[in-house]
């Protein structure tokens, strides 16, 4: 069934989880779609379409039981496992990942990290060493790993991506910017920070809100 | 005109222009909407749906003019003029935005980092040296800024939205991991990093390409 849910709806999922993440920090029990949706600023239709491809999840009269509701969206993004990660690519944005807390409290565990520059090798990021590439087959043939942060130059990223499959790991988290359409086998997400900043630039220039 | 597009158009505008800087550099003149959309994985109606939003630009049985069309969706973007940048959070993420040659190169310069931790003070980043965020209104009158990266923890995020603004600085591209919703006045463009992996991870379980 879930297979032919929209990456549109997938896109919104994580934030649901994460406001009803917040409304169990602040206590609350239950939720009624409207007010989660006045809170999150989308539609109460919105919100129950959404939930409904997987299943609905609310009961006429009660709302949601905001516990239960946060366990089963955790349960659909795969947050109630845990996910081996590395990072290929140690440079600025490959140490920013690895320094993130919050994706270790999401379970997502960097493991390892990789970069082709001899002078990284042995550098201690957060307690993990810098290995070069050539050390990879050996590392996955010793450690189980789900996920490849990519955030190295675009012009390694399709090959590194390649080579990634044949090793094995096929979910690739692209910080490279360009995309991996034609790497075969691959789920891929994009972090494309130069797009979002020009989606930025567009939206200020034509807002009402800026003269 | 521009202000009814839709932000599903928006968020595909970046990828045409960097497809077609590719284009360019690759030394091509010109395209057919069919070899565009074999090249980016979309249909050539979208394409031109997509850029018919904006008064069209091709030409029937020439194709597009990929310098032509490269220009005038830079325009689109606000890519024909630049745009001064402050980076407020100067922690790893800080740092690897500061450090991101391409903003750069795409016309977004840093000009000002900040933070409030007074052992960053001074510190130097690309040559910009870190300053506490009591001295913004002070460098805001002296320096003209477009856009602020908020890169500092979520519980400082609204706040220094709310400042912002009465500032006078309204786009904000924020890392923070908390929606800005409830500011107003701004114009906000969120680069939410666990989100994202959240996808990957919903992705990759439910992928036919994986087993």
């Amino acid at each position: 069934m879930e297979k032919d849910i929209s990456q549109a709806v997938i896109r919104r999922m994580p934030r649901y989880y994460r406001y009803l993440g917040d409304l169990l920090d602040a206590g609350v029990e239950r939720i009624s779609s409207s007010d989660l949706s006045k809170k999150m600023h989308v539609t109460a239709s919105q919100i129950r379409q959404d939930l409904n491809n997987f299943g609905g999840f609310g009961q006429q009269g009660y709302g949601y039981n905001v516990q239960y509701l946060y366990d089963e969206i955790g349960k659909i993004l795969g947050l109630n496992e845990s996910h081996n990660m590395i990072v290929i690519g140690v440079g600025n944005l490959g140490q920013a990942v690895t320094n993130y807390v919050k994706f270790d409290k999401l379970g997502f565990k960097i493991i390892g990290l990789f970069d082709t520059n001899p002078e990284k090798k042995g550098m201690d990021v957060r307690g993990i060493k810098v290995q070069m590439m050539d050390e990879l087959p050996d590392f996955l043939r010793k450690n189980k790993v789900d996920i490849a942060a990519l955030t190295l130059p675009r012009a390694n990223a399709e090959t590194t991506a390649r080579e990634l499959v044949e090793l094995g790991i096929t979910s690739i988290w692209n910080f490279a910017h360009v995309d991996l359409d034609d790497v075969d086998g691959i789920v891929v997400e994009n972090v494309h920070l130069s797009d979002s900043l020009m989606r930025l630039s567009y939206n200020a220039l034509n807002s009402n809100k800026i003269k």
